[in-house]
């Protein structure tokens, strides 16, 4: 029995992997749950899966479920220091971290610190302060397994190879549902239309993010950190129906690459089996019936936050934690209906320029950076809005 | 330094391997040379590549090379025994087998019982004789590493992988030059027509077996043998741009493809590196300027050699081996005008069925339905013929 923690359980990569968990209950055991503020959801998880300690970050959401849960009830923790302290429970063996946004990244270390194998879905902790996560695990020993597709993808293809003869790696992207949008059309999205991904269905930062390809630039910057690799030998290709997760280049100029129907239970799959691959019972893929998969360019110009993210990682110190935090503050006050998708750029753009760059060694630096920038941010997202 | 022996070095597959070790000469040196008949050739690859000993199957041919090389020249050797000779060279660390057709079956066997790695292009040797051919090299020890692009693109695939998680190989045909034609169209076709493949250079006989397809029903054989697979287990799936060369489907649904521009000396420049992959100077497959990969079902009726071959692999014993000569010797007669390209169908289909079937457990077995099966062909080419 693997004993298995969830940071995120109420959202959609915390159901997707208890979906999993549940097909194959001689395999896993679930210990912990964390959860921000859903103690619905949380509550019906606890009575189907029984685990030993919770949190709810958010306290009267504890004290809600508190209320409703009697007798055999787990332990209910709550804020930051019940979150950490499920996050290293001494039973887990391996931690799915899927918190949405930067809340993800002190508990992904606290887990690798309490020398657990991470299966990583929260890419803002590696956005952030992926050196120091890296630095973390190598010196705990502890492997980190990606769950974003594109990178179980890239882990899947690298599985008896050897890194070195690694040319290139290439993220698949769709384009979200506003590709082929015109500038001006793009003033006047609303957040269901930027919502709507054609092929997967997330959460909705997530899909924002998808939208901008926001979320493509922290993929670079996940699959730099994840796989150690240069940031000029990670490549963007535009692939509208999402079932080339991600592609491989050699130096002997062999291309292997992973696909499959977009269903995130497949990578949790992987990631909680490893190094074995459980069947699942899902349709398989039939690309006769697909017909035609297409490739094509990205244009920097409708996508300019693609470049802000790598000029983010290549400029390194704060400044990637300065993009993340006020993407956040962006994509959340776009989804408030406090400005247009157009002005997420701007924001982001802004408050990057405002920023004074330095250097990064702990995480309290990472931190502050994140603090300075949520401030800075929300300065003008006020502008905008008025 | 590996040492090289190439059995059927003038032909393309021969000329390719020899065009990989010309860019590694500090990691390869050739041993051995054989070939049919081309001395011209293989004068000029004696010249460059300094072999030890050589062979010319035909007397004639080996005769007037004889004559022309004097001084330091090689051993030369002739017939069926200097062929053999040349296959189990002692310096030998590596025979690649390319000779065309059941020629390669006898120095394939060779090589495996001389304990040399064989990197195996000649398909028909494990179509007639798979079982015998991989007991013999479970017996030495020896590794067979395929060359056939999409064997190569599966043993890519599979490294690092459990074979008991494949729940399905999918090999796909680009259908060749005649994809699409009426049956009334394709009785006038001519060899020069057929000859045409869309997207690979290859030598006449191979090249034929791509337009009836009776190429990816020697494949399904030849990966059943190779990857200790069910035939049920071995789809084709119609891929006009030949890009990628075929597909692992995962009882977990995802799916690892091998993928790239369509040149032999990639997967030639894999079996002789491996374990180990070496730069090549080619160029990347490019996706975004290809646009468009398309998919499609086989019409069995179109290409109803795909059934002949599963019929034989299902049935085994003899019967292989007799579809295999039935359809060299149906090719042949194609391409020295003597019969229609639709002829080709039915002198398999007759030869198959007046063949008495038997059980196979040894060479002699094998080599006797062979020889009855040209035989029967070719009555019925002259039939056809007149």
């Amino acid at each position: 029995m693997k004993k298995i923690i969830i940071l995120g359980s109420t959202g959609s990569i915390g159901v997707n992997t208890l979906d999993i968990i549940s097909r194959f209950p001689e395999r896993f055991e679930v210990v912990g749950l964390a959860a921000r503020s859903d103690d619905a959801t949380l509550e019906a998880q606890i009575r189907k899966f029984h685990p030993k300690v919770v949190s709810l970050t958010e306290e009267a959401a504890a004290k809600k479920l508190t209320k409703r849960l009697s007798g055999d009830r787990p332990e209910i923790l709550t804020g930051m220091e019940g979150l950490m302290e499920v996050a290293r429970l001494s039973e887990g063996e391996l931690v799915v971290s899927a918190m949405v946004g930067a809340a993800g990244l002190l508990p992904t270390l606290a887990a690798i610190r309490g020398k657990k194998t991470v299966a990583l879905a929260n890419k803002e902790a590696l956005v952030m302060a992926g050196e120091i996560i890296q630095r973390e695990a190598r010196l705990q020993n502890v492997p980190i397994l990606p769950i974003d597709s594109e990178h179980a993808a890239i882990f899947q293809i690298l599985s008896g190879e050897r890194y070195s003869d690694v040319a290139r790696i290439i993220l698949t992207a769709s384009g979200g549902p506003l590709f082929g949008f015109s500038e001006e059309r793009k003033k006047t999205v609303s957040p269901k239309e930027a919502l709507a991904h054609p092929n997967w269905k997330m959460g909705p930062k997530i899909s924002i993010d998808s939208a901008t390809l926001m979320n493509k630039g922290f993929e670079i910057m996940e699959a730099r950190w994840l796989f150690d690799m240069s940031s000029e030998k990670i490549d963007v290709l535009i692939h509208r129906q999402s079932i080339i997760h991600a592609l491989v280049e050699f130096f002997d100029k062999s291309v292997i690459t992973q696909m499959g129907l977009p269903d995130m239970r497949v990578p949790i799959s992987y990631a909680l089996h490893y190094p074995e691959r459980a069947p699942l019972p899902f349709p398989s893929l039939c690309l006769e019936e697909i017909g035609t998969l297409t490739f094509e360019r990205v244009d920097p110009a409708a996508f300019p936050l693609l470049a802000c993210a790598r000029e983010a990682l290549k400029t390194g110190g704060t400044l990637p934690s300065v993009l993340n935090a006020a993407n956040e503050i962006a994509v959340t006050a776009f989804l408030n209906e406090r400005i247009g998708f157009h002005k997420i750029y701007d924001i982001v753009r802004k408050t990057m320029e405002a920023h004074i760059l330095s250097p990064v060694n702990t995480l309290d630096e990472v931190l502050s950076a994140d603090h300075w920038a949520r401030m800075e941010a929300e300065g003008w997202v006020k502008k905008c809005a008025t």
